[in-house]
């Protein structure tokens, strides 16, 4: 087989694969998202500033994907979260057959919302289906104002674009209209959301977000 | 053939191609650095301030590697560097093959110095060979400073570790002295400097590196 050939099929087997982890996901009432960015934009600490916000009314589980380390699942746990740590090795993206590994590890009837926190990598997640019901991207402002149209793939495959650490712009160059200008030129559909999940500046409309995505999930199952 | 067959013969392939990048390369007298980090962390803007401090004595080439977009190469042009962008379409890294195809397009018998920008990603770009001399990674101060255990392969394969954006220091709960502290601990012989390439903090050391570099390849090749 040719690299193209294999490249085919590890995507249609990757698709199948998200169809059953989304009928599993779907049976047991759960609002999954699917989070990517470069490493270093926030993951993490938006995650923890979600669980903070969000726990005390809802079960939240999270699926941490990194290359080694079981750094970023030690801090979510301490946040409220439940879930599980997948180390890709040299791997650079999760792929459904991962997620579908690790469902029998998750009790998914108690929960509410899933967060899968992708590996950092703005290129390789891109077009990687789990099965989640809401794919969505992170930038940092401090990498600079002109990553929408050099990385288009991720934009055009995200529901929701959130521009995090708007507490430093004071100290940079930045423009954000600039920003959310491309990602609009990329995909029109593609929500924008900005905030800094270290100061809570903007949170709240983060938070009522991911509330009204999931009851307009249940509204749909009942 | 299984995924880890075409792996295998991809990355024999690139060693391949390699070495005859790594010949032509030498034969013309040139140092060669290939630069690999996330997206943001400030590789443009170091080859900016580079360029600025080395093109009165030396002749430099780029060769600027991004998913889409002439948008860096417009930027170091500016700078007087010569060179040639390459995209790679959805591709998450340079490879040997894309560097020996350019390399007719560039005038090597009259460069000094040859700096090569990876894609924007921290993982794939780790394990291929370019041609190159040098094989460095920035980490940005605004990336958190957990990332050499989380991404350790780029530092097992990295010459030289740049830690920029220092003058951001002030604004972050930032430790520097343990991110210094992991690189050590996964490589020894790599080396650490730290600098702002927006405001020139620590360039001067980075310039002398550089120099020395070439001096010492130019003195192996007398």
């Amino acid at each position: 087989m040719t690299k193209i050939d294999v490249q085919k099929k590890i995507q249609d087997e990757n698709d199948r694969m998200a169809a059953g982890n989304r009928k599993a996901f779907t049976d047991a009432g759960l609002l999954v998202l699917n989070l990517i960015s470069s490493p270093g934009s926030g993951k993490t600490t938006l995650l923890e500033s979600t669980l903070d916000r969000l726990t005390d009314t809802m079960n939240v589980i999270v699926i941490e994907g990194d290359v080694s380390t079981q750094r970023d699942m030690d801090r979510v746990r301490a946040r409220g979260a439940s879930g599980v740590q997948i180390n890709t090795g040299g791997g650079c993206h999760l792929s459904a057959a991962m997620i579908d590994e690790v469902l029998g590890e998750l009790d998914l009837e108690a929960g509410d919302v899933v967060f899968i926190e992708n590996v950092g990598n703005l290129i390789c997640p891109s077009t990687y289906d789990l099965g989640e019901d809401v794919r969505m991207v992170l930038l940092s402002t401090t990498e600079g104002d002109d990553k929408p149209m050099k990385y288009p793939a991720i934009f055009h495959e995200s529901d929701l674009a959130i521009l995090n650490k708007i507490d430093l712009l004071p100290h940079l160059t930045y423009d954000i209209e600039k920003v959310a200008g491309e990602i609009e030129v990329l995909n029109p559909k593609c929500e924008i959301l900005r905030l800094s999940a270290l100061t809570g500046d903007g949170m709240d409309a983060w938070i009522d977000w991911v509330r009204a995505k999931l009851a307009e999930k249940r509204g749909e199952l009942s």
